[in-house]
């Protein structure tokens, strides 16, 4: 009797610790190009199941890793339709669980969506930070992080429903693309706020909504015919995501043994990527050390890992109908696996568009990281990236517009720059920008509108993805130097009881509104001019500091004079006549006048034209 | 009677007038690879004439230009042999004048000459400043400019003899190699001691001494197994060249209509030359505008003026058996022409070796101009141009050793710099220095000897083909900002009656020898070591300013441990595993001392290690 009550006990004891808990992308696609679907299956001690699928599917690989709570379940989906099929785990011949597991059809058209492009413009804003719509999720359902406003670098309550109740603001204000960061569940106990390192990567963080509002948000810009891009972060997941929690192998993540926990902080030094010199020490201390405390690094080299991240990705596109991705820390991650998984996304959306931080100071290595890069080539690489951002010339707005004009100071800074567009494989799908949430606010390094204006004027008209932050559009400031709370404070408006509502006409002051009337004006003005969006560039050694380019294509030759010159300034129009041609006068979409472009230009000090010549 | 006299008259001025004054070159070889042969025919009025050579020459084409004292007699020497042949010319049936034509039989090997490479190290000196070997070529057979040592802009007297006085010192220094500053005929009446403004490419100044000096300098050099290195200017010659003041035509230089004498200041902007957003008027002013006043600009596009400089590079290169050229103000010529210079010169001299002095402040750039650059190739564009200079390291070299280090500043600009040695074709074949004639001397900058210690080392460890500056290796000092006088001064003991005497043992101050036996040490250390001449690079990330890098080949080990940091440091080795691999001690070839590589190094401040593994 004893020893068959010890099977029994046995038995109950494996049938009750068997259970698969979770099944990882919980449902999938139908006609996906790649055929190839990796399940993760989770649940205690479940690593002696056996998966079987009904109908015609095929299971091509059950790959076990060190933790038994964990099987990987490679099928072929090749051929399915959309509907449910039956996955069933068997323990011996018995089955124990069953699962409807769900194929649902593609949106017409899925695949051949169009990513965003040079036609855009960007607006990042961090959602705890923009517009708190619905204050009933702003204290989550557990133990981790809720609101307190008091506290600069704690949750302040943001969320997707104060991002659509705002749609409109943004939309009458000339963007035509949100780049949230993070929404993924994030559940550091502090300085959860910022999303960047997610416990979850199936499911919005409770306090900003959930997956449905993530999808009803994207559905709300399409049809104001406007693009959702995702923040996504391949380099690290946060400490608490419930993986990390319990890894497959100690593999999943760059584990440094004499570091706590596993941690060791990156040395942050970029070129190791590519630098021949290199010590491996060094190599692996950038891109294997951890990017924070908080953030485990993946380790992308594990084809585990690196599956788990290209669906989910996929997911997320085919779920929330995406228009891009941003990826961040970008060539922080391991070269190949995050080239391979920029590739695997391309490959399933060839016309989608991804862009990447590659926060570099320098042209050659940030233009090695671009699709085709012939300098990347050098070294037999290619990332797949379409898109990098143009972080030299955000180091140049940062200095230009105070400093004493001489041969390396001022708007040569600028011009410098684009002499180098030519490394670039892709010079039009750069993203500029003045700022971001990582950087000082341009408002705080600058106070005064004029030069706001100089340098929106430039963001606008350059080539490349122009990209916004959240606020700036109506003055606000951020010293980085005080904290990062300091750089991303609320949006006036966005809670209720705020005195100032920045969102309405009524309730901006007027500063705001002269920020945000140049801003509108010149955004809306943008939207339909192809020469911006897509023309050459011709540009001139700038000139009393005075910085005049055209942008042209068959259609359209805009001149854009920044005259960053306290004093005004007469231009000797003889110098341009390449590019003003046989154009005899033009409008300045700014102050609406007219130009005689005959002669002379006279144009005020620490002013832009923007002159559509006729 | 009247016509018959003025039909004599009309015949003696003609044949007085038709005489060939010059034939350049003088004379050429048999047996160059290059077969075609154009003769600049010069006389007054002599375009009428005919040309004819005698033997089985073929001349195959004669060409004319505006001006009728020039005929360009272009003839195929293939198949001939040592030897003079006639060469006449001819009014009608008549022969007016006959020369004979020489062609030289070569040295044995010339055209495999082989080129300075990393093995050697520079001496730049400026001639003028050097050694007064001769007192009595001191002042000119003409009204040029004398002698004057008062003045820190005239001529001071140096010359040819003065340097080959000299050689044993600079033998027993280490240096390999000599690059002067341009020797040609400089015939400016003021500032002509530098020698760009040249006046006679066919003619060493006579302040100078002969051409036969020139070459024996040669001679004297490659006795002792060290190199001469010739200063070439292709972008401008001086404006009392002869054919400067007559122009054959227009074109041969770029006259700017509305510039005084054609002149227009060049804007410097090299970034024109690969831009592809520039405007035209801003590259032409680049390339085509003038280095200075007394410099017309060259247009290297009239296939006269490029064959010209191509002939006259190669017979200074036959004739003074030289062991490389460096090119003047290299990016500021017309592209393809001197892609097409270097290429003839490098066809003919295949294991040659030129430096184009391309100063720029952006790797890419620079990398550009190295022959098969996989930059410039973006454009289509390929120098042919062997080595370049390392600009960006002698932009950090001016700030690392006096500034508080920080993420980007101390000796990790150093280590930033080898970051990018990707972006070279060549990596071996580039030119690294802390100075040179143009630029603020380093012990001006650096007054302590431990910085000199620290930047020569890394100078001789580094790859690439370390150049020094005459006089530093004595301490000289001297100011850019108080005009290039005072970092062009003399040197001390070149000048009969000088007080101090640095050329000679005895005759130095306690701080020039030990700058000397310093930089002697190092120097004679680096001949024999082929890992640091061609090893491979293996480099650290800073810490503490502490710049630790190793130089490798199958052959040698060397440890380099720069110690930028006022403080003693101890490093732990195990950092540095994969530079010091098995060895277990090592010798710093600085201070003889030997090194236990086990567990910790010890450096003090301001201090090099160079440490031979063994």
């Amino acid at each position: 009797m004893k020893k068959l009550n010890t099977i029994i006990l046995l038995l109950i004891l494996n049938i009750s610790f068997a259970q698969v808990q979770k099944i990882e992308p919980e449902f999938w696609w139908s006609g996906m190009k790649s055929t190839e679907l990796q399940l993760l299956v989770y649940g205690k001690n479940i690593s002696d199941l056996k998966p079987e699928i009904s109908g015609d599917i095929q299971i091509k690989e059950v790959q076990k890793v060190e933790n038994p709570n964990y099987l990987f379940v490679t099928i072929d989906t090749k051929g399915i339709q959309p509907g449910k099929v039956k996955l069933n785990f068997k323990k011996g011949k018995k089955i124990t669980q069953s699962f409807d597991y769900e194929f649902k059809s593609r949106e017409n058209n899925s695949a051949d969506r169009k990513g965003f492009d040079s036609s855009d413009v960007f607006y990042l804003l961090m959602p705890d930070r923009f517009s708190n719509g619905k204050t009933r999720n702003d204290f989550p359902y557990d133990s981790s992080e809720g609101v307190d406003r008091n506290n600069p670098n704690g949750r302040h309550g943001g969320d997707i429903q104060g991002i659509i109740n705002n749609l409109d603001y943004l939309n009458e204000l000339g963007v035509t693309t949100i780049w949230s960061t993070p929404m993924f569940e994030d559940n550091e106990p502090v300085y959860s706020y910022h999303g960047y390192a997610q416990s979850d990567y199936y499911q919005i963080d409770p306090r900003y909504g959930t997956n449905e509002d993530y999808k009803r948000l994207a559905n709300e810009l399409h049809k104001r015919e406007m693009k959702l891009v995702k923040d996504y972060v391949t380099n690290h997941w946060g400490s608490k995501h419930w993986i990390i929690k319990d890894l497959p192998s100690k593999d999943w993540i760059h584990y440094w043994e004499n570091g706590e926990n596993g941690f060791q902080r990156s040395n942050y030094r970029m070129t190791t990527q590519f630098d021949g010199n290199a010590a491996k020490i060094d190599a692996e201390g950038c891109m294997d050390g951890w990017f924070d405390t908080t953030m485990p690094d993946m380790n992308q080299k594990n084809p585990l890992v690196l599956n788990y991240m290209v669906q989910n990705a996929i997911w997320w596109i085919e779920y929330a109908n995406l228009d891009g991705l941003r990826v961040d820390t970008y060539s922080y991650n391991d070269k190949e696996g995050i080239a391979e998984w920029t590739k695997r996304i391309m490959n399933e959306y060839p016309n989608f568009n991804i862009v990447g931080e590659i926060w570099m100071h320098d042209q050659a290595q940030m233009a090695y990281w671009q699709k085709d890069s012939k300098i990347g080539a050098i070294q037999g690489f290619n990332s797949h990236l379409p898109s990098v951002m143009d972080f030299t010339l955000h180091d140049a707005i940062g200095t230009i517009f105070k400093e004493e004009p001489s041969w390396d100071k001022g708007m040569i800074k600028v011009y410098e720059n684009f002499t180098n567009d030519f490394l670039y494989p892709d010079i039009d799908n750069i993203m500029v920008f003045a700022e971001n949430h990582d950087t000082s606010r341009f408002n705080e390094i600058y106070p005064n509108i004029e030069d706001y204006k100089l340098a929106l004027s430039l963001i606008m008209t350059v080539r490349g993805i122009p990209q916004i932050y959240y606020g700036s559009e109506i003055g606000m400031k951020g010293d980085k130097s005080k904290g990062d709370g300091d750089i991303r404070r609320d949006f006036p408006g966005g809670w209720q009881g705020d005195k100032n509502n920045a969102f309405t006409e009524s309730g901006r002051t007027t500063e705001q509104k002269a920020y945000f009337d140049f801003t509108k004006k010149l955004l809306n003005w943008r939207k339909g001019n192809s020469a911006i969006h897509k023309g050459k560039t011709l540009h001139y050694v700038p000139q009393e500091n005075v910085y005049v380019y055209f942008r042209h294509d068959e259609n359209q030759r805009v001149m854009i004079v920044l005259n960053n010159n306290q004093k005004a300034q007469k231009l000797d129009l003889k110098r341009f006549s390449e590019g003003i041609q046989n154009h005899k006068s033009g409008k300045d979409i700014l102050s609406d006048k007219e130009f005689n472009l005959n002669n002379e230009l006279e144009i005020k000090g620490k002013t832009a034209l923007i002159i559509e010549l006729k």
